[in-house]
């Protein structure tokens, strides 16, 4: 699966989340970031881009409850007729934005009212018309505040949402999980490749005591029945 | 009232519905229509304007189930925490919706999936944060099939969302046309002065009639009570 990341940002060198972003996905083969340009879009090539990839993810900050507007006039530009009837079906659509304020606070009742679901129905709205398939959002909040815990929790979380398939399974998440570990291991030295390796076997071995267990719950359910 | 009239469209001279909005308006005092410009934006004139007009609408055809990239960036631009925190509290906000497909399909099921209400959520979270009134949505759909009957229906809808106060007693409604027809009456020449004195005439016997019904109910309720 191949994924563009299509950034909306006025100063992307500025921002740490960006930042962030950017270096969690450099180790991921297979994702392409792309910094959209406002003054003279192409937009034949612009186009041509999105049609050679699977996965589409808009990035961005929120500026008063939607995309800032560099996102909205490379949409308007470059989204056609072309593309809604047919060229991005079946691709998926997924939106990656930064908070200033904390999550929580966008539901009913609370200071912002609607949630970002609510808030973002016009991308749902487009992916829909393109016949795209529109990704749960990943939202980040007040990122200078995170702890380092926290964000190696936020890059695992995000190179999942740029290149984990779209199931929510546990082998789904396993098998991601396995795929990871092994391209660090090319990528260590010789101590941290030991380190690696042995939580390899781990999960490894773990699949298949559950494999053991899968096949034997399904025999007694069968002298059962 | 003072009605500010915020409009976003590349091209306003060639639109039609723009030009029958335009006209619409022409005989409405207090009203201010503003071409937004992009290139350049004075921050601190937008927000004088601003602060100077009760009732803003921003007015502009829907691209991809939001407003064009034009008005995001004036918004992006000219808002910030000091119209957030107090400048606007107390002022309405409505919109001016042009939309190239039939609003029948915005809704749940049907070819557009969600109803204006949901894909305008942004603006109604931005007049929320700044403390002003949301007023219901003015949409016009397919503006260049509208018969004449339609179109003078719609002129009449239009000029109310600019100018009748935001409350939908039929006193209001009454008040809002007797001003309008006593407006017309001072332009006009002496032959339709006189069909429009008898219609002024009418409405105002007819609010005399109304009133004395009313109080022939309450003195029944009170002779009962």
């Amino acid at each position: 699966m191949k994924t563009l990341v299509v950034i909306a940002h006025p100063d992307v060198t500025d921002s740490t989340t960006q930042q962030f972003f950017l270096e969690s996905s450099q180790t991921l083969d297979d994702v392409k970031n792309h910094y959209i340009e406002t003054d003279k879009i192409n937009i034949q090539e612009q186009q041509e881009l999105l049609k050679a990839y699977d996965r589409i993810i808009f990035q961005f900050p929120m500026y008063w409850y939607s995309a800032p507007y560099q996102l909205k006039k490379w949409i308007d530009e470059v989204f056609d007729d072309s593309l809604m009837k047919g060229a991005l079906k079946g691709k998926e659509l997924g939106l990656v934005i930064s908070l200033g304020v904390s999550e929580k606070n966008f539901a009913a009742g609370q200071s912002e009212k609607f949630t970002l679901s609510e808030l973002f129905r016009p991308f749902e709205a487009l992916a829909g018309k393109c016949g795209m398939i529109y990704l749960p959002i990943l939202s980040v909040s007040l990122f200078a505040y995170l702890e380092e815990p926290e964000k190696k929790a936020l890059l695992v979380k995000y190179q999942q949402y740029l290149t984990k398939e779209n199931k929510s399974s546990f082998e789904n998440e396993e098998e991601w999980f396995v795929n990871r570990l092994e391209t660090y291991l090319k990528e260590e030295d010789s101590n941290n490749q030991m380190v690696i390796s042995s939580i390899l076997e781990g999960v490894k071995e773990n699949r298949e005591n559950l494999n053991e267990l899968r096949m034997f719950v399904e025999e007694m359910r069968e002298s059962n029945g």
